[in-house]
């Protein structure tokens, strides 16, 4: 299905069908609130929205006033794109052009006085693991400190006081130049204050991901920023509760997820999985998905038995933000480039902690327990059987 | 708000709503196939269903057939009802009431050919754990074995040759006459073959369970009956994603969430929780809720400062079922007893296993790790600072 015939949301298909009682109840029961509380951009920036192609949105979650901590409101941005130009372009080239629409998104955020900002997975390349080629895909990675991505972006990050998470195809040149999924996390000083590598590798549809690198080796880091603790969940780990929930046990406040996933696939699950975890543990969730349609030089085959092709099918964008209490935003366009704002009180967090009981009800020792006994290769499932 | 004030399910607002690609879009992104695939119920069940004043409808899970196993289809229903008379009716009056009403909707289930049946939380008795008063409730407990509740549906199992998972408030009179809140399974010879008690304990909004019962000392037992692996994860429990993980580790099926929640507190988490475990664990689950208003004699209060009053909130029914693949029927209603009977193929999960290889990806082994370190007094969170 061409990019053209897309519905651009079905938020939109909602917003556009449903009338009075019925619209209410639609927001009540699905986003978790009758009122989106839209919050007003810039003109400045919705014309710059405007003349660059891409949407911009944002949107309010505020928390209960405390009487012994202050509010700790901060404004979180999340900036889905297509690529800029065609994949069999040079590789800098190719680049170039990303980082070219990207710098126009993030200066519209940083106007906007977003503090923390994430982009999604792999954003300075196509997601070109579909063609199990080596090359010239592999000559996108970069190393984590001085990489073109890292470089580019630390200037930002200075110039708008912004930490920003940026997920690349990491290349180790000290651990024999090995290949990650990495998201390096730049602060507002523009350093770089470490990486998380994704921690589960799909080997689903046309995500050959585990041709080109290995499961990550970093934990569950969570990073306390000047703007809060943040985490980050890449792609295919959102399918994982324990990955979102070890996020949590290590005090994450805010939980990116940034993806690309495409519309065949994963569509109707995306609504659901970051969104459940921002539920489960208490936290933010922000989920992230590239968009548009990629198209190959040389074809390959998907393992359906259809013929070769060049493309990967529709990243369907739909970018969306989640709080502790389960409300969400709308998502952005499942068709156009997207910057989503969310205004958050990060003292919900335990508001919603306090209330739901989550962490006190969860039991983790009873699990500690259960899973060193599943592990085990003479494991016995507990299974009743018939007397 | 009443019940006569109340939308009858957003499914309905949906497909009352929408037409042509707009409604097929929806379909497909939401609930993840453009189709519902709806199967006919008998005439005399849709006589039986009007005439008791309940709902009955059914769906198709059809999984791809495979070459070395045979399909494995089986009716699974599930049941959501109102209490029968008022809570302040004597208890064996208010008991029968429901029993009498209960049988009306089995007997449907087992003329259409149901084979496993599962009842909402409690079934037997008003949710009456918002009161705090112990009597006259606890009176409502029953032993296990024989209460009558295990009785009254042992006939019916046998009867209908069918396995009924029976949620109870348990009396267990050879330890201390303790009280816990349990699922008992009833085989399709009339056996009761095992027992499973709530794991997780909500001390949220109304629900003061943990005034009246402990965490479950039964780990998470896996039923292996005649038409399946069958598990049970009672309530609150579905807000834990581990409570979920093990019984899929221990070899689930399908897994029932029989619950009792109300439309403040929990609504807009409903259609996530059970869809997004049924999607993590790749097996079927089928989410239960009561549906109705219940009045107490007595006022209580709730904890938020608003003045005491007799009525628990609205159970909003919107039973549902998930498969293994994420796609899922639309609700029962929010207002009205229902019967939902879902026909599905247990190959369709290892089939999805194959697929999305999450059980293959989910790295157990660092999970068990990560938890027996979280436990302990001295752990200490995998925290980034600024260097």
């Amino acid at each position: 299905m061409a990019a053209s015939s897309e519905i651009s949301s079905l938020d939109s298909v909602i917003a556009n069908s449903l009338t009075g009682k019925a619209l209410q109840e639609y927001n009540r029961i699905h986003y978790g609130r009758t009122d989106h509380h839209e919050l007003s951009v810039k003109k400045s920036n919705q014309k710059n929205a405007q003349e660059n192609g891409f949407e911009i949105s944002a949107y309010d979650f505020p928390a209960r006033k405390e009487e012994t901590r202050n509010p700790r409101v901060v404004k979180v941005g999340i900036i889905q794109n297509s690529i800029a130009t065609s994949t069999d372009k040079p590789i800098n080239e190719q680049r170039q052009a990303i980082f070219d629409k990207i710098r126009k998104i993030i200066e519209a955020a940083g106007e906007e006085g977003v503090n923390i900002i994430c982009l999604q997975e792999a954003w300075s390349m196509p997601f070109a693991f579909c063609t199990r080629e080596k090359q010239p895909w592999c000559e996108f990675a970069e190393t984590v400190d001085n990489g073109p991505s890292t470089q580019f972006l630390k200037d930002l990050a200075i110039k708008y006081g912004m930490v920003i998470i940026s997920p690349i195809l990491e290349r180790d040149e000290v651990h024999g130049d090995t290949i990650w999924n990495t998201a390096v996390v730049i602060n507002e000083a523009g350093k770089v204050i470490g990486k998380h590598r994704k921690n589960h590798i799909p080997r689903v549809g046309d995500f050959n991901e585990s041709t080109y690198y290995f499961e990550g080796n970093t934990g569950h880091p969570v990073f306390e920023t000047k703007f809060g603790k943040i985490a980050i969940n890449i792609c295919y780990g959102r399918h994982h509760p324990l990955n979102w929930l070890m996020f949590g046990v290590n005090g994450a406040e805010i939980v990116f997820n940034p993806s690309a996933t495409v519309a065949g696939l994963s569509e109707h699950l995306w609504a659901v999985e970051a969104r459940n975890a921002a539920i489960a543990n208490s936290y933010f969730t922000c989920a992230i998905n590239r968009v548009g349609t990629e198209s190959f030089p040389n074809e390959f085959t998907s393992g359906d038995g259809k013929p070769a092709h060049k493309d990967f099918g529709h990243f369907y964008g739909s970018s969306y933000v989640t709080a502790p209490d389960g409300a969400r935003t709308p998502g952005l366009s499942r068709i156009k480039d997207g910057l989503l704002i969310a205004k958050i009180d990060l003292n919900l967090c335990r508001q919603i902690k306090d209330k739901w009981g989550f962490t006190m009800t969860q039991r983790l020792d009873l699990y500690a327990e259960s899973l060193n006994k599943a592990i085990k290769h003479d494991f016995e499932p507990q299974v009743i059987r018939k007397k």
